[in-house]
């Protein structure tokens, strides 16, 4: 194989002989050339392909799933990781997941690169960077040229950037009713998970999506009993968490006992996409996402539990049919900039402190709406904070204290600092620029409980947003080596492409 | 392929008709199992192996070098990044790092696993946990075994933890004069780059290693003449930079024209080792990680490019010799929680902005000492810093001033604070638990810079210590597919001795 072209070689033969050139002249004769990774497939297609997008989902978010799990288990007795099905997969890569706008993208261009091949600007769903050409994704592809069956499922709105992605051709991510009206419009065959934002249009002024729905002909799911009676009979589908919060399934930290998990949509998306010509799922874990741009560390480990869970279903298909099936489980980029490894914490890590946290930020976000309300003082708010995350003061640690979870004087002030800042009407703070780091347009007690836990259990952050690190790309089955290697995110839908043999 | 064990199916089962159960249950059914990894090989050895290892080079190390590249070219009219050539090798795989300390090892420990295939505590050199075990190095074993020839190679001194897990065995990695005593016993072939750390014992009153060195056949090349007249001709040899910086090489971004680069003595190790039987050669980009400590990306990226240059030099033996090379670039741990976004630049990078530094934290740290000898004042280290790394003040922003390097008020009062600390006598300084976290034990004036030139890039830093996160793996070459999965840094040396034929 070669790895560097003659004329690179002949560049470097030069800057060789330059020993006294200046550093900068090997900008001028960069390194780089096209990424090698192989994109050729002669075998016939695998009849069942699995997508699933961690959305927010790279290195940092599993491993730190896989080290806490450890951390449990052993109960600090021993340093290992208990690892998450997905990340033992046989074939792993990696993909740059940067777009046209940003080394730092959004879900809407990366879901665009992995279901077009193109690059495209951030917000814009399945266009070029111009908003004049609509691109055909791998989904509609082989839904045509196949006559697969369909489904997108993810934990979020199912008119969100990502599931929009594999149906959708849209400006701006945010037209949600349009893109829901892409949905209706698709006949693809099974929508689980998330509800619709913007059911009746931005203005709540236009036909019920719902409505359209039905009459094009699908059945809209909605109940437990309901989704769970759903077969290969049932014709196209939308199924809909009965127990929605903000259009999306509640976190997994959140989730009652007996409410559907992603995991029960996926099964269910089986179930009915089953067929002996051949289907296409994409799955999303959305709320990886979300917890990682409110900074929750609990809240994404738990989130990406329950990913894995919704890829076990697909293994479990796998497995009865090996010869047909190709899974694919990957990331859209980072969020974050959540690390393993804190300043405070220097080398040590105390993982197994983030079980103290009981709930999501977003529960106990009402809790501080509440406090505003009732002017709750700060003493008794540290009651709460203890109870529901294991946070406490010197003077609030009982015998049985964990030291690491004693607040010192310095982090106390922080705390203290946040309450009043959460007990003014939003419309009424006004926040430095120091303030605004630290809270993140997030309410500023929670976020700062969240920083303070993470901290002490030795997570850092770096970000409210997205990062640029690559992602994994983990694969399973009927032609999963194409996906070794380090690749632009765009070779996702190359590979997929190439697998499935359409044009 | 088997994914999952029955036993596991079994209680994935149990779990899912248990729909009402909660969900800590499934940390005590978790869905680990041994990870699935490729060590069999049934071909003949490679007779040319390649391990670099990028000490605290993880995913955001060669990402952010790559993105910056990237961004210097582009001059911000397109994102893309220009990829360095290893991170384009055909094969990836993915190591997780922890030790049997914690999720955030040492290199000692990491370098340990993937010279002798075990998990030790941070701070040994290839011993078991209790001390009282040498472990034998692939190293050894292919000297021993297949007669290899043995390069060893680093940019920080030739007796640090990673050099030193390829040759010796030790129960700290802090006993240097022992460690050096080993090198010179190991009959070695090929030792090049930084100096010896504690050269005639720590307390000075040791025999010289040098000494000892030649005493036992080592040619001790320490000009620039002496080391590029190197040949297969020279015999054992030491090969030691003649302008070392506390034993290491210089930053890459202080190395001065015509100095030698991590490159010059990965090509000298080539022309020394090279015979048609075979070598094994370790190179270490060792200052990847001292950059990273101190939170210097630029110096961090400089270095990362120098040891790329340095994988360039294997390259172009590899196209000589394509059957028999095999060509390994890992990392050991991230340094550094270094993430390519930061909270205040958002979705934005600037990463060119990063090229108005001009040297490293370290020369900057030698005109803070002088600050505080001269107790110079505020307004004139301003105009260094502005001369040095471009930041300044609205004051002193001329005409054709880049906005983004401006400093606000919160960062001009952070860089004034910090200056007033670093004008204190190191021994007398008093730091908070928050500037503790801010400064992390470097120049509170030094680091202060790098991290506002930093953010400023969109670049974050979350500690100054190791962190958790996977290494990449990249390979090339005779057997290179091996190093495909996700898997243990131990399974490094399994795989090099399955491919090597070793016991």
């Amino acid at each position: 194989m070669k790895i560097l072209s003659k004329k690179i070689i002949a560049s470097l033969l030069v800057l060789t002989l330059m020993i006294g050139g200046s550093f900068a002249l090997s900008y001028m004769n960069p390194t780089a050339q096209a990424i090698t990774t192989d994109n050729t497939w002669s075998g016939t297609a695998p009849k069942y392909v699995f997508l699933f997008i961690g959305d927010g989902m790279s290195y940092p978010q599993f491993t730190s799933a896989n080290d806490y799990l450890g951390a449990v288990a052993y109960e600090g007795k021993k340093v290992e990781s208990k690892n998450l099905g997905f990340t033992e997969f046989p074939v792993t890569g990696a993909a740059m997941t940067f777009d046209s706008s940003s080394f730092c993208p959004d879900s809407a261009s990366t879901a665009t690169s992995m279901s077009t091949g193109f690059k495209t600007l951030s917000g814009i769903i399945n266009m070029d960077e111009q908003k004049s050409i609509a691109y055909e994704t791998i989904s509609e592809k082989l839904k045509k040229q196949k006559g697969y069956k369909i489904g997108v499922i993810s934990s979020v709105p199912i008119n969100h950037a990502t599931p929009a992605a594999f149906y959708a051709h849209q400006p701006s991510r945010n037209n949600y009713y349009d893109i829901a009206l892409e949905l209706v419009n698709s006949d693809f065959d099974y929508f689980g998970g998330g509800g619709f934002l913007q059911q009746t249009g931005k203005s709540g002024d236009q036909k019920d999506i719902l409505d359209i729905a039905k009459a094009k002909g699908y059945t809209v799911a909605n109940t437990k009993e309901s989704i769970l009676g759903l077969t290969a009979a049932s014709g196209k589908v939308i199924a809909i968490n009965p127990e929605l919060v903000g259009g999306a399934l509640p976190y997994e930290i959140d989730r009652k006992a007996g409410e559907l998990s992603l995991a029960d949509f996926t099964r269910k998306g089986i179930d009915t996409l089953y067929n002996e010509n051949g289907f296409f799922m994409m799955v999303e874990g959305g709320k990886i996402d979300w917890a990682c741009h409110a900074n929750d560390a609990m809240a994404s480990i738990k989130d990406t539990i329950a990913f894995n869970d919704a890829v076990s279903e697909a293994v479990k298909f796998y497995e009865k049919y090996p010869d047909d099936t190709l899974i694919v489980v990957t990331g859209d980029h980072e969020t974050g900039g959540l690390t393993i490894g804190f300043a405070g914490t220097k080398y040590s890590t105390y993982l197994d402190n983030l079980s103290n946290q009981e709930g999501s930020y977003e529960v106990f976000d009402k809790s501080v709406a509440s406090y505003r309300t009732h002017k709750t003082p700060f003493e008794t708010v540290l009651k709460d904070i203890k109870a529901q995350f294991g946070l406490m003061t010197e003077k609030d640690a009982d015998a049985s204290k964990n030291a690491e979870m004693v607040l010192s004087d310095f982090e106390y002030n922080k705390l203290k600092s946040a309450y009043e800042m959460s007990m003014i009407e939003k419309s009424d703070r006004k926040l430095s620029e120091e303030e605004s780091l630290l809270y993140g347009g997030y309410e500023p007690l929670t976020v700062t409980i969240t920083h303070l836990l993470n901290n002490k259990s030795g997570i850092g952050w770096t970000s409210y947003s997205h990062t640029g690190i690559p992602v994994a790309v983990f694969s399973n089955g009927k032609g999963s080596h194409l996906f070794n290697g380090y690749y632009n995110n765009t070779d996702i839908f190359v590979k997929l492409k190439a697998l499935t043999n359409v044009k």
